[in-house]
């Protein structure tokens, strides 16, 4: 930690200041600059308490305390210097080769479900998105199809071949969820919901872990270290838009986050194009930008009739949207050498 | 629904656009204006399914869709037009009377605790508040002491006669929070974790609702809903900051909420000035703005000695500092005209 | 400056940074901690240069760059610890008494200015404002009378005796609105226009600084030292809502400001109610929170018929509605200690 | 404009409203709608009044007011349905070629100016950026070298022949830089300072104008509408970055406006990777984003020495980095089917 001292302090506050940083376990170092006297105080950041408490202590003496740990550990790239890769049903994640999970926003019927899983296979998707449990933001909307959503899950991955992801919304499904899915979605809403990410982790399956709102990536990263140091290690990190000031799209794609992500951990990249505009006419720019950027993963919302879907079908592609997709993504996957 | 088309369409995009309207139950009320043709949907939009999916089935015909409906419902002035109270141990929240949240940030020890509650009591707090499950950043930071805590909240109450708040972090504590506690809180992680808001809901206790860090208020509005939506009456909406480009404070503190929400709905509203600013020196100055502001509570962090808090030291109060704000609330609290 | 070194650095690349220190001026200080090896690097940031490119020079060795020092110096209590004030036509801003400017947001009429003038003195305001140059987000809406508008400000200060506040839009105008405004306002857009600053500093007349619609605090202070840096001591920052995700209202008056730039700085804070809700029925919450939480002045939009009004309509109050709110502030301003 | 009622009206209330609309030129079209009344105003939005006001005036009535008109014209696809492209000495803007603007942040030197010229010449930019003008937060930092930086820049034109970009900051300069620039940059500063925008239109010269740091889309399509309407149709727009609350980066760089200004407007899209990320390290990917989402021309900060440079050492590039960026861009400008 480092102590940013008032400029004129008394050789008596100084002396309280220092004692205080000893008790609290630390060495203090001391360097007199030229227009601030700093303290460097010397100790594990993770395992002492914080020195932030200063502020408060001594507001006459102390202006500033900024740490100089970072505070993520097993996610971090240092600890794990590779890439890491998950294996889902035989497809790999964060190798190669680009994986395409699609499907629908919400499962709605074995008509619908079945028919987008066969469209987008024969697309290349891999794996099957559709949403069970829904965290809707009104209690007056659609709230998923539950259980029996699941089973339609699974029923379209026996048929298909295609693995499943769908999201996790309360500790109390997770052995249900995990019984049917092999990827478990944790939704930004819940991006901190550390109980919900604890639960998660313990089923032993890989978990997408979607960005919150407002969540910075320092934040994204320590949520994150929620699941490894649960005891799993098949981690992904999805970005799928943050809320800033823009009104005229849903949400702000911040494509940063994948150069970011993979500068600082060894967890794989997932990019939701849909969630993160908003809008079905971006989500071809925003993959295509995703591609050459380095995602390991794109997440797309497809429904046989998006007019008809139970919810955001603003966002939805219809599956031949989501084939000539694919067609214009296949150079730039080239180009980013990748399959 | 109000639909704006795009200008020069044929008559045939036009029909087509009229029919999907009806086919998904509204009635289509044609205006044609100087420069856009606008389409009135008319039925109801809590009921019906969402128009915006004809942003995507027509993207050459459809410019907008705007909702004309508030989504919220049993939260707002319109259900209910009186202000509600809720009455909790004799202390009426809502009513002439602005009632005193404080306590410390994380339950610690017994100590800490009874020293703190008998300190806020004699400067003439009502309600005593503190963390027995936390939700921290970092898996590495304390977690707050489960049940022990509340067993402590319980024995403060048992001697001070002060009420509790406390907040619920997982589904799965739900029936153990509410054993103890006079009001469950939510905190901001889980402002719009819907399955934490119902479980609370279903306690029957008195629920404190706070904003998320990047929740809009109609947003917050209806994550209440789900509260009274689930056969609980007795909700408080408090601010507790939103995140913003600023990084002075660690939140940016929101007092147009209290008007507003005032305004829109019928339940209290209570202000967190220490999450607001993450400052101590910060809160006396928010405090009275909330007061003059018409706020119905104030919920403020008091720690017997805040540079040994074991979470958020920097933006808690000492007891003597919680007293002499106590003093300078009171001419603000007299003029406008609360007690 | 304190630099982060990443970890398990060789002594080589260590070297190279610490030399690279040197060679920009500083004296480097080393500080081997647990996890990472800091190093201060003592020297006058403000004359010095920046140490920031040694993340581009080193970057596999050097982990962040933090300054220590703040940036400005003439606008920080440091420089000037007692509360400056300013004198305008014998109101004295940032003294015991809250001033308050009113009037409409831009000049149309001598018919409506005057009528506006004298109403608000009637009601007790002592500053007239109204924009004669108006900066609109789109060209095709009003821009305001110009010159002729500031003949009628004058004319309405002669016949009323209130003071002038007005804006200031071009460099080239600088002259000429000195030469009848007793106050010149720096707009929102303009907040870092530092030419603009620069040319209303040396007209020598007091500055109204309005905070940009993203400006950080800092950044505000910065702006501030342009004027003050510029021979012009006559300095006050106005707080006019920012922008955040939040679409209820126009921008989110952040009324924290008050206390932070009263404590970082000795210049006058001035509320602005109006374009900081956007709403003319939030506009009375937000002057009593403001009176409350320490505001030397509040500039308040006053229009004799908002519903004609050339621009921002719906944030005006009606002269009905201003000596209500005049008349409601008034156990606020006591309760502060203020007249 | 849409105007929605209030539930419960009286027809009174109601005649009212309808009477104003007629008063300030609209026609009334009234939708009864299950749930609320909404009334259609009919008349250009752009020439009439904004019936805004009618919130204010009658407030227990009027619920909302809704624009349906796009507030643009010049800048927008309906008024030019086709790409436009703007010659400047040669190269094509918004053409089949993606061009490369690439240079330091300021001109510094003779020596440090015609050295980064003649490199990035040589690894492919047809373009020279450099500030001879800066805007800086602090009055302490360099302010630029003025007109001795601009005829630097001149220098490196005609020993290079690459055009010239250089940024304008004073309306009283603007003859001045135009008479030596080939391309007018306005800063996002300075993006909605519209006096300026009409002084850089006024020159006639080609204009770059950046997006400010909190303007929404439909803003910057309004600040480009002053250039095109003040007779200047060399337009582009650059997108720099936006603010938000995440700190790891110090913008965030918004790519999807290149699909977004590509779908509403007619004028070329540049992008500025070095001021969107502030960090060089992640100028690659941003890059490759940029290309893949069809954007017409990078501005990039390169500079013989960064560690040197007298602002922004932490984005600019070597010129050995540079080269390689040229050379990593290339598949992907073909994977885009551009040059």
């Amino acid at each position: 930690m480092i102590i940013v001292l008032r400029p004129n302090l008394t050789r008596k506050d100084e002396t309280a200041v220092l004692k205080e940083i000893k008790r609290l376990g630390y060495h203090p170092h001391i360097m007199r600059g030229v227009a601030r006297t700093v303290i460097g105080a010397i100790g594990d950041e993770l395992t002492h308490k914080s020195l932030e408490s200063l502020l408060t202590l001594f507001p006459h003496a102390v202006e500033s305390v900024m740490p100089v740990q970072r505070r993520f550990k097993l996610v971090s790239r240092e600890a794990h210097p590779a890439n890491s890769t998950i294996n889902v049903r035989g497809n790999v994640i964060g190798g190669r080769k680009i994986q395409i999970m699609a499907g629908p926003c919400s499962v709605e019927s074995e008509k619908q479900l079945l028919g987008t899983a066969e469209a987008v296979k024969a697309a290349g998707a891999t794996i099957l998105r559709g949403g069970a449990f829904k965290p809707r933001t009104s209690p007056y909307e659609f709230q998923g199809l539950g259980e029996k959503g699941l089973k339609l899950l699974a029923k379209a991955r026996k048929e298909t071949g295609l693995a499943i992801i769908t999201e996790l919304l309360s500790e109390e499904h997770a052995e249900l969820v995990a019984a049917y899915a092999d990827i478990i979605q944790i939704g930004a809403r819940n991006s901190q919901n550390f109980q919900l990410l604890i639960a998660a982790a313990r089923t032993g399956k890989p978990v997408l872990l979607k960005r919150g709102l407002s969540t910075r990536i320092e934040e994204w990263l320590l949520a994150g270290e929620y699941v490894l140091s649960n005891g799993n290690s098949s981690l992904m990190f999805c970005e799928r838009g943050i809320r800033t000031f823009e009104t005229y799209t849903r949400n702000t794609l911040d494509l940063s986050t994948i150069p970011i992500i993979k500068m600082e951990s060894h967890c794989s990249v997932v990019i939701d194009p849909s969630q993160g505009s908003g809008r079905a006419d971006l989500v071809s720019a925003m993959c295509k930008g995703a591609v050459a950027m380095g995602a390991d993963a794109l997440l797309i919302e497809v429904h046989p009739n998006p007019a008809e879907a139970l919810s955001d079908g603003a966002q939805q592609l219809s599956p031949e949207g989501f084939a000539r997709l694919m067609a214009e993504l296949k150079p730039f996957i080239e180009a980013a050498g990748r399959e």
